[in-house]
C-alpha cells in the first residue's frame, strides 16, 4: 500500500543509486528539463500519465507508484525550516542576506508584488573560470503586481 | 551613541524614503552595482572609506555613521527564520521546493562541495514578456569542493 | 525619524481610536473597498499618491508618513506564527483542519498549481440568519499552473 | 490493529490512488458536499453509520476501519506549523496578510466575537475568467459574540 | 499617542498596585464578575462606554485611554507559547495532562464538536477545607457541535 | 516487547473502537470516575494491581500491558506544544486569553502560590440549557503557598 | 510609572553593582535564606510589607517599586526555553541527562506523583575539597501524590 | 542489528517491568549507587565490561546489546525541549524560577565559573516528615572557573 | 531497498559495535585522516569507489551500501537544532559564547569574510598535562573574502 | 542606570568603533590574550579590577559601567539559537556536521566524558598559503571524565 509520494521519491532514489542513473538522462528520456524533472522525481512535481510510465520504467515502478507520480504532491523537500546541509544551506543564507535587496530592487522595477515561484523555471550550469569554476543559476519568474480592489 | 550597524540601516532607510532616492542611482554614486550596494546599505556588506564617505553625504549621515558603515556586520536582513514577507517568503519556497533538486543537480555535475555564497554575484533585470513581464535573475557562485585529507 | 512602515501604522491605528473613524469611511474617502484599504492602512499594502494623500489628512499624518504609505511594505501582520487572538486564530485552525480539502479539491479541478494570494480579493459580509447572524467571505484568487519547462 | 484515525486516512489516499476515484464522486455517493466529504475522509470529520459504511465499501476498508471512521478524530491536518506546500502556504499567507483587516472588519460589524470554525461552511468552485480562471471560495460561519458576565 | 491596548494594560496594571485596589474592588464598581472584569483590565476584553468610564475614574485614565477600552482588543496574555509562571504552567499542564480525556468525554457525551471558549464563563471561588484550601473553579461553555453539509 | 506506555494506550484505544466500549462504562467497572480513569486508559495515570487486571480483561490485553498500567507513565497527551485539534485548542485559548486573570484572582484570594495540578480533580457534565446545552467543568485544586525560608 | 516587576528587578540590580553589596548581606537585612531572598530580589517570589520596604531601603526604591515587591510576580527568570549562560546550562543539561532517571527513582519510592517545586528549599554550600571545592547544593521539595478519584 | 543505544535502552526498560525488577537492586548488582546505575540503563552514561555483562544477564540482553552498554552514549533523555512530564517539569521549572539566583550565588561565592555537571554525583533520599514526606536531592558538582589567558 | 544515506550509516555504526573497530584503524586501511575518515563513515562526506569498497569489506556492506557511499550525503548529523549531548553542546556553546568574538578577530585580520568550513580540515589531539589531560584541536579553514561587485 | 552588562557591552562597542580601536590593541593594554580580552568586552568574561579599569579609560567608561565589567556576566552572545551570520554560522555548520565525529573520536581516545568549554582556551592566527591564506585556529580544553558514583 502506498499512501504518500514520500515512499515513491524513496523508491526512485534508491532505484537510481543501485542502477547508477544520471537526473541528465532521466530528463532526456521524458524530453523536460532536468530541473524540473529531478524536482518531479524528488516528489515536488507531478507528472503527465506518458512521462509517469516512462519514469515507471526507467526505475521499476509499480503501477501504483506511477498513479502517484501523476497526482499534484505535498510539497517541501526540507526536513528542517532551516536546512542543515551545506549546500542547501548557502541558498537560505542568500535568502537571509540578500532577501530585503531583493524585495528593494524589485519592487523599485515592478512596484508591489511578487517574483512568481509558480510560473517559474531555474537553469543551472558549470561556467568555466580559470579561478575555479562557477555555479551558473538563471531563476526566471513571472512578475506578478497586487491586486488592489 | 551608535552601538550597532542596524542603526545606520535604519537612518538610511529613512533618508531614502525622506529624499525619495532610488537604489540604482545610490549604487551609481559609488560605482557599484545596485545588488551590492543595496545588500550593502541595508547593513548586509561592508563599504570602503570613499563608498561609505560617498554614502554619508547621500543620507546626510553623522561621521560616527560613516565609521560603522565600513566596519563587516552581523548579517540577516530578516526578522524570522521564515520569511513573513510574500516577497521573499517565495525565494524561502524555492529552497524549500528546489532544495534537493539543485542540490542533486550541482552534485552531479561538480561532485561533493558547494555553491558558495561569498565568492558570489547576483543580478537583477526585467525581462519584457508579452504574457507579462518576468523578474530574471543570475546567480553566480564559486564552486567549492569538500576537501579531503 | 520614521524608519519602518510599521511606525505609520501604529500612527494611523491611533488616530482611529483618538478620532473614533470607521474603516469604511475610510475607504469610502479613497474610493477603494473596505478590505484592500484597512490591509493598506494596517501595514500590508502600498497606497498611491493620492490616496496616500487623502489618508494623511484624514490620519492627520506628516508628509514623511505620506511618503511611507506609498512604499511596498515588509508585510505579515501577526506577532507570531499561530496567531494567539481567538478571532484570527479559527482562520488558522481553517488552514489546518481544512488546508489539505482546499489542496485536493483545487488540484482535482485545476490541476497542479496554487490559488494565487496576489492576484486576490476578499469581501467580507454580514448574512442575516435567524438562528445568529453570520459573516460570509468570499475569496477570489487567480489560478495559477505550475509552469512545466 | 487500527490505533488511530490517521491510519485509516492513509488507507483512504492509497485507495483512492489505486482506484482513480474523484473526491466529487464520493461525495455524491453518501449525499454530503465534496468539502465536507473531503474533510472527513482527510480525517477531520466524523461520519455517521451509513455514511462510513458506503464509505467502506468504496475504498474496500475493513469493519476496524469503518468504525474508526464514526469516532471524531484528532483534527488537525498539516505536518507543520507554517505549511510548506505551496498552495497551502498561500491560504497560511492570506491569514498573516489580512489576519488583522478580518479582525478590524469583523469587530467593526458584529462587535467583540469570532467567527466560528465549527458552525462553519465552505464551498470552492471554478470561476471563469478571460484572464485566467479563478477559484472562488465562500465562507460562511456564525459570529459568536463574546459573552460578558 | 496609545497605539495598542497593551498599553493601556500597563497603565491599570500601575495604578492598581499604586492604589492597592483588589480586582473584586474593581469589578464591583461596573457590576460584572471578578473574571471577567479582570481579563478585561488586563487587555482581554471590550468594555462598553458606561463601563469604560468609570475604569477611566477608576484607574485615572485618559480620555484616549477610555477610548481604547471599549475596542476589542488583540487577545492572548501570556509572553510564551508555554507559560513559565508556575500557577499559570499547571494548567497548560492539565490541558497537556487531561487535553485527550476531556476530548473523549466531551465527544463521549456531546458528538463531535467543541466546548466554546467565547459563548463561555468561568467562576473561581475559594473552598474551605481541613487539608488546606482548595481553589475551585466552574467553567462553563455552550457545545458546538460541527456542522455537517 | 513492550518498551513504552504509549504502546499500551494504542491497544487500549484500539480494543475500545473494535469493541465499541464506553469510557463512563470503564470508570464504572473499576469504580473510579470517568475523567481519572480515562486519563489512566490514555496513559497519563497509574492503575493499582486490581485496576488493571480489571482493566487487562476489559481491553483483552497481555499481562506484560497489564503490568506496564501499574507504573508511573512518562505524562503529556498531546503531539504538539500548541494543540492543533480545536475542541482542545479552546483549552489552549483559555489558558492565554484567562492565564493572567486567573493569575491576579488567586493571587488575591489566596496569596503567592499555585492551584495543585496533581492533588487535583476534575468534574465533566452535560447542562442542559434551552439556548443549547452546555459543558459545566468542575475543577478542583489544593491551594499550594510557596514556601518562604 | 512602573507597570512590572521586572523594572523593580532592574532597579535592584543596579542598585547592587553601584553599591557593592552582597546577597548574603540582603539575606540578612530581612533575616531569611540566600537563596529565597535573592530569588524574590530577581523577580521571583513575594516580599511581606517588612521585608519590602527594608529593601526598599537598601535598594534605594521609591515606594511604588516597594509596593510591587510585595506582589506575587509573574515567575521566570531566562529568556530563553534552553538557557545560553553556561552556568545555568548545566543544570538544564542535568534535567536532560539525569530527568528520567529522577522520575524512576521518585516513583520507586514514592509512587506516582512530583517533588513539589512550591513547598521547595534550597541550601548552597562551598565544600572544601583537595581536588578542588565543590558546589554542594540540597534541594528539599515535599512528595505530592497524585489523587485518584 | 541494533545502531543506537536507545534500542538497548527499550529492552531493558522492558526487561525491567516484565521482571519486575527494582533499580535499588539493579544498583547492588553493580555495586554503584542507584542513581549513576539508572541513568546508566536509560543510556546516559557507559558502563565498563563487568558491569555491562551483569546488566546483560539481569535484563536477559544479547552480547551486541552489552557491546553496546559499554559505549558513551548520545546523551539527553528527553523527547522534547521543555518536559511535559510533570515530575520532570518541576525540574525545569526550578532550573527557570531559580536559574539566576543559582548563578548569582555560585558567582557571590566562587567568582566566574560553573558547577560541573560531569564531575557530578545526586543523591535522592526520602525525609520523613509529619506534613507530608519530603524528597531530599543532594547535587555535588566541582566548581570550575573559567580559565583566563 | 536503501533510500537513503541514514540507511547505510547504521550499518556501520552497528557493525563497528558488534566487531569492536576503532576509527583510528578504519582511518588507516583508506589512508586518510581520522577525522575526515570517521565524518565520512557517519554519514557527512562521500567516499571515491576504493575509499567506499573497501569499507564495504571492513563493514560488511552491501553493494547498495557501497554505491551509496559515494553519493554526496545531505549532511547534519545532529538530531537538535541546540544538541543535547554534553560533548558536543560544549562544542555550541563554545560557538555562543565566542561567536562574536571569532567574528571580530578574523575580522580584524582579514577584513570582511568568512572562514571556509569546506575548504577545511580538522585535527583532534591529547595533549599530555600533569593537571589532566587536554584535548587539542586544530582548526584549518580558508579565508573566504566577500566579493563586492 | 545601568541594570544589565549588555549596556556596558554596547558602550564599549560604540567607543571601538568611534575611536577606531583594534582588539589586538586592547589585550595588549591589559596584557591578556585578543580572544579572552574580545570575548570580555563582547560581554562574556568578567574582568578584574585593575583591567576593568583599564578598560574603562580606553573606553571612556563610567564608575558603574566599570563595576559591571568586574561581574560575571548572563553569558551567550548570539540572538539567535541558529546564527544567522555568515561566518558564525559555519562554526555552528561545523559542530552540525563534525558533531558526532568529534564525539567519537574524544571518546575513542578518552573514553566517557567531555571537553571542557571553561578551563580553555582558543588562539586565532593568519596562515600565509599560496593558494589563499587560512584561518588557523587551535583550541585546548582539558578532557573532563564523567564521574560514576
Amino acid at each position: 500500500m502506498i499512501s504518500s509520494r514520500e515512499q515513491v521519491t524513496q523508491m526512485i532514489v534508491a532505484a537510481k543509486v543501485r542502477k547508477g542513473l544520471k537526473w541528465a538522462h532521466v530528463a532526456e528520456s521524458i524530453g523536460m528539463s532536468k530541473e524540473w524533472t529531478t524536482a518531479g522525481c524528488l516528489g515536488q512535481m507531478a507528472f503527465d500519465k506518458a512521462q509517469a510510465e516512462t519514469l515507471g520504467q526507467l526505475f521499476e515502478l509499480s503501477d501504483e507508484a506511477v498513479a502517484w507520480l501523476q497526482i499534484a504532491p505535498y510539497k517541501g523537500s526540507l526536513p528542517t525550516a532551516v536546512p542543515t546541509d551545506p549546500l542547501i544551506y548557502r541558498w537560505y543564507e542568500l535568502v537571509n542576506v540578500y532577501g530585503t535587496t531583493i524585495k528593494e530592487l524589485i519592487h523599485e522595477e515592478f512596484g508591489d508584488g511578487i517574483m512568481s515561484a509558480i510560473d517559474f523555471s531555474m537553469d543551472i550550469q558549470r561556467q568555466s573560470d580559470p579561478k575555479g569554476d562557477r555555479v551558473n543559476v538563471v531563476l526566471s519568474g513571472k512578475f506578478l503586481p497586487y491586486k488592489s480592489y
